[in-house]
């Protein structure tokens, strides 16, 4: 909420969003590249419509977009823990167990008003990439890159350029074209008989939740507000009842459906309850969604990928518009994350006919507060 | 937090509050003024020392300091209901039925960098001051007064004059000095038995919890905030701790402690939680002190002077410099408040051998949320 505003009148962020009217609107123009197992193919197949959510279907691109060929060792992703669209690519990197195929970056919790920054690493860039800041690998891309530097991107090794920042088809991608590099035991997440029922339940979490805490929290009228504050709260109702009565959002396994959730959900009580003024009540006060979010918090590469501390800093430093003081709140305690969730009583198994991927390996592991490090 | 610089280089507030240093100090210099059943003896005694919790015992004045004569109908307490050092005044008036002795002046939840206002009213006056700002009623005193213009304050009717706005010892001079006209059954709530154990329990509540929460939401540093942070929430324990084994503070009936630690707790999950960054936990996960502070909600005199609206509006508005977008968040849910209690297990009665007060007069009303009102 802190670059120059563009000539339209918006404001822009590094998030890649801005308010008109009191309202915030996510910019969803995203560099729409594809890493795909078979460029000749995707490259052939009829032009695809952009899409806010993604689509596990798809077969082609959308106009302008070019396909990059599935190679091992060849991407990197760049994610920040912070950011709830990034900590997405994370999770679904690990379930699937795409480590040694993609490699990792994570730039710090704190970005300016251009760029998010390499500052965890002792250097002050990044040891693969060799920049400091990712805008230089926008850059390298696009010269002129006019929108957000954002995170997820995916970043071509050898040309330093970035590939993707489409953070909605990336998580799909990495289910789909890079299935040849999964670990053994990877689940399914996107499974084929479920697409059609899951694609409306992410594309609500997604317009109402995921994006529905930014609403309330960046709107820019009284009004705004307490419109935005009565979505969030319904879907979370809609949320708490739906997940009354299965484990997880579309019944028995986890889903990205599920992924996408948990990263929102995690985030509610340390930073939306009070920064973003979500405060109708807490996670913690959702008895079925509270349970939910434990369960995939204990269970393996989802809880073991998050930073608490990244998160709190990264919200209440940044957000000078809302946080003028950057003071960052010490609560709340995080000890209740490890409570037992009792979830197992709906039946199902997380990962299906898969298994959980094995413990992170020490230089992934989140440096921050996490109770299951302690 | 938002007047002009004073020449000490500290930043003052109409809350009579300053930050140096990284940390908040409240500004406890006030009109030290008493009104006294007996000026004559009141005037002859031996000078006192300033407190900044007050002394129902003390037999004169503080240097420099009058004394006027106790007189039904000819003061009026000025008294924000969104302040909660004015709202103990507010409760400590209707608990002893001085109603009618003292009239109510309510100014609105918001005021400028320089007063409170009397804006709630249709003219846009007091109707019996006949100020629109409580600045007028302190420049009736002092022409040049030059700190803070704070509430709760004690305003002689005739001249306009403000009298004290020494809160401290205001409600102690509510139950000593008028005595001669409470209510028939009116509470005794400072009994002389128990002052000497009661004074260290209300220091304690005024300078780690009432204040407390002032330290933490206004701290300048990060290092100041999670001090002050420590210091409060420690206090919160060993009041959880005191309150597990009696029902109010000094045992069997409620006492001035207990409206100390009332006014404060009652802003603490829609305020201070979130605006002023008190997040290790919430009130409502206190099971003793909450159940406490919603036994004593619902015991009249209490709860039922209580606006939530212009408690939240108040602070969400008032301190742009910790929340500039003004905006005022909508929860939490208030029915809570009603939940059965359950304090009744240990015994203990609210008023002892006196009686509740009875209903709030309709003119008194607060005329925002409350769900007693609903």
């Amino acid at each position: 909420m802190s670059e120059p505003t563009t000539a339209d009148g918006s404001e822009r962020s590094t998030q890649g969003a801005y308010v008109t009217g009191g309202e915030f609107t996510r910019d969803t123009n995203y560099i729409e590249d594809r890493v795909v197992a078979d460029v000749e193919a995707v490259t052939a197949a009829p032009a695809e419509e952009p899409s806010t959510i993604g689509d596990p279907r798809i077969t082609g691109l959308t106009e302008g977009a070019q396909a990059w060929p599935m190679e091992p060792g060849r991407y990197r992703l760049v994610a920040a823990r912070a950011c709830p669209w990034a900590h997405r690519a994370i999770i679904i990197r690990r379930l699937l167990g795409l480590e040694d195929a993609i490699s990792l970056a994570t730039p710090g919790p704190v970005h300016d008003a251009r760029s998010w920054t390499f500052d965890l690493t002792e250097e002050g860039w990044d040891p693969v990439l060799g920049t400091a800041r990712l805008q230089e690998n926008y850059f390298a891309r696009f010269p002129d890159y006019p929108r957000g530097i954002t995170v997820p991107a995916l970043v071509d090794v050898p040309t330093g350029e970035v590939v993707t920042n489409n953070y909605p088809q990336l998580t799909f991608d990495f289910s789909t074209q890079w299935r040849g590099h999964h670990r053994k035991g990877a689940p399914d997440l996107v499974p084929q008989e479920l697409v059609d029922d899951m694609l409306p339940v992410i594309k609500r979490i997604f317009t109402e939740i995921n994006n529905g805490v930014y609403r309330a929290g960046f709107a820019g009228s009284q009004e705004a507000y307490e419109e935005a504050y009565g979505r969030l709260f319904a879907a979370m109702d809609w949320a708490e009842e739906r997940l009354s009565k299965r484990r997880y959002l579309m019944g028995e396994h986890v889903t990205e459906a599920d992924v996408r959730l948990f990263t929102t959900l995690v985030r509610f009580d340390p930073v939306y309850h009070g920064h973003f003024k979500c405060n109708r009540q807490r996670l913690a006060e959702f008895p079925h969604l509270w349970a939910y979010a434990r369960d995939l918090f204990q269970t393996p590469g989802f809880g073991d990928t998050v930073d608490f501390d990244q998160i709190k800093e990264h919200y209440y430093v940044v957000h000078e518009d809302v946080n003028p003081t950057q003071i960052v709140p010490k609560g709340p305690d995080l000890e209740c994350w490890l409570a037992p969730h009792g979830r197992d009583v709906l039946g199902g198994s997380p990962f299906g006919e898969g298994t959980a991927p094995g413990p992170v390996s020490p230089e992934e592991r989140p440096p921050g507060a996490n109770p299951l490090y302690k």
